[in-house]
């Protein structure tokens, strides 16, 4: 069996569903802290599964460069190295080759490109980028993609999505079933509601053992992001998963949910926990700000995280003025608690019928 | 009461002994962590509690700067603030305002200096300097000394050490003194054996909770070090803790714990930590070397700490090279442990009468 995924409950398009993978079992919706290069940066393995996160996100660009995927599968694999006994989803590369490499040259073949980081080339195809993810030992492969430019013209936009569905049935020939492994497609299509539907077609027809959506949250805001997931969902099978990729704020997330999205990832919480924002019940807080320098409450008070239950805003706010590693590591444990924590009552109100009426408590402003 | 300290056993000048503080009871030989900013550097209290440490250093001089000791004082004093139960002691900041602040203007008052961080003007007397420490809370508090400059001519060093012992006798009088918390005097007198015994006459006179050993190990030498423990620790009282200040690498310890010194603090341990340096049993290893990209094997076989049991040198070795704040996280709980079961061995070996026969694994080369 590959990937098992059971709905336990709907309200309305939201879902509540069961995610069974060779490395867990994943309540969805669910959030994935994003683990670029093997490491959910600033957080411990134990820290980040203390959150609640039972699936993380890595890389494929970035582990291909460094330390490269052959080392790492003589190594065991991701789970190993990383020393993450949970479930992996790896991403495909696609997206990071374009907005991270040097010199790239997009062919029917692959990408062609140069490493950021010591300028050596790299071919980037289909097959390998799943041969990549085999040999990381990812859980959920995601298929090759082109990522289309944002804002593009449509005719580009449908050549791209074309080019990626090719790309999407040769990941899935490439891709060798193992035992609660899968593989996922990604619908592109830019923000053309009748591309996004080809797309998905054309993703069914391959068949995948789930569906992503790609190329959103990107600029093109969060109204359009929402009608391309309306636009997107209904042409896709209703048992498997559905995931947003690169996405969001905690409102993106609620109004995803809301029109039957499952999965999500992105760089927020942990970025933000990197540079002083904090994300909570009344709002998020820039922890430079002058105004926590005396303040002795807790970041939020109903944060069940160390951070909260162990430190002052005062703290927190020294520890980002003085550019402390602590103050990374106490705000990235916050916000990726408060992630897991969103999630798991949007679990609760799918579960009670009541996601329509849930009421998000704070956001990214 | 104040500081407790008894001698549980003896072996040729070393002791084993136990310091009974406000914030719990630590067994000597005892190697103190560095928490500069009011943080362990890369570590959680908890982390830091984990490896072993039950007492760690506070820095006066940084604190008064940022986030100011009124102000920690407000929120409940150092131990609550940085969420640390367990023992502090903190320095009297006269080291540091020699080596980090400008504009420094030494009278018989005090030292005025411009902070480093803003130029904000202060003046640290050993009446401020015993305040701020009260101001902290902490529970071993330093008299306040001049750190007399290495090289320095026979009659400049001799003129700072009198200086200091009038300053020392200054800080005795402004300690006030509570329950569980206690003030040490610092003898000085560089690398001058007959200066070194009459600063600790000085203070002995004065009388202290316990005695510590400043202004060495900043370039004179390890056997220079030694000859001036040797010739200072005999002129202590045996009966109170002996501190050899800013030691150090660890066969430095061990040659100071068999000439009848209690306690160390250093920042090798912790700073090594994060530019990918590990102490291990076998030696130092610089995990930036290319040696060890592919080698599955822990740090330290016989090491405990979760950096050994959870992660691969080539995991290291990974996130040492892309900058990752884990490699710094970990190394620093892997090292702080090899302290820690330094010292606790150290106690076992003096315990059992063979402190002499002591065999250091590894040590920085």
């Amino acid at each position: 069996m590959t990937i098992g995924f059971d709905i336990l409950a709907r309200d309305g398009a939201a879902r509540l569903g069961r995610l069974t993978t060779a490395h867990g079992v994943i309540e969805t919706p669910v959030f994935m802290p994003v683990g670029t290069a093997a490491t959910v940066k600033a957080m411990t393995p134990d820290a980040v599964a203390l959150t609640g996160a039972r699936l993380v996100l890595g890389n494929t660009y970035h582990l291909m460069l460094r330390p490269g995927a052959e080392r790492i599968a003589a190594l065991g694999g991701l789970h190993r190295f990383m020393n993450w006994p949970h479930a992996i989803l790896t991403d495909s590369g696609g997206f990071q080759v374009m907005s991270l490499a040097a010199l790239r040259k997009i062919t029917e073949e692959g990408v062609a490109f140069r490493s950021h980081l010591d300028g050596s080339r790299y071919l980037l195809t289909p097959e390998r980028s799943v041969e990549i993810q085999r040999l990381l030992g990812s859980d959920i492969t995601m298929a090759f993609d082109e990522c289309t430019p944002f804002p593009a013209e449509r005719g580009q936009v449908e050549e791209s999505m074309e080019l990626s569905m090719r790309w999407a049935e040769r990941s899935r020939a490439a891709f060798e079933p193992r035992p609660g492994q899968g593989i996922f497609g990604i619908v592109q299509g830019g923000v053309h509601p009748d591309l996004r539907e080809r797309s998905a077609a054309r993703l069914v027809g391959i068949g995948f053992e789930g569906y992503a959506l790609g190329g959103l949250a990107i600029g093109e805001g969060q109204q359009t992001t929402f009608a391309m997931v309306e636009a997107t969902v209904p042409y896709l099978p209703q048992d498997r998963p559905h995931y947003l990729m690169g996405v969001g704020k905690p409102s993106d997330i609620v109004g995803a949910v809301r029109r039957g999205v499952d999965m999500f990832d992105c760089v927020l919480p942990t970025r933000s926990g990197r540079t002083g924002q904090a994300f909570t019940r009344a709002g998020t807080l820039n922890l430079r700000n002058a105004r926590h320098a005396d303040d002795p409450a807790p970041l939020d008070a109903q944060c069940r995280c160390p951070a909260c239950t162990g430190f002052s805003r005062a703290y927190l706010h020294h520890l980002t003025k003085a550019g402390e590693i602590l103050g990374s590591m106490l705000l990235t444990t916050h916000n990726l608690t408060y992630y897991a924590d969103l999630t798991a009552d949007l679990r609760a109100a799918i579960r009670e019928g009541r996601v329509a009426e849930f009421e998000l408590a704070g956001d990214a402003r």
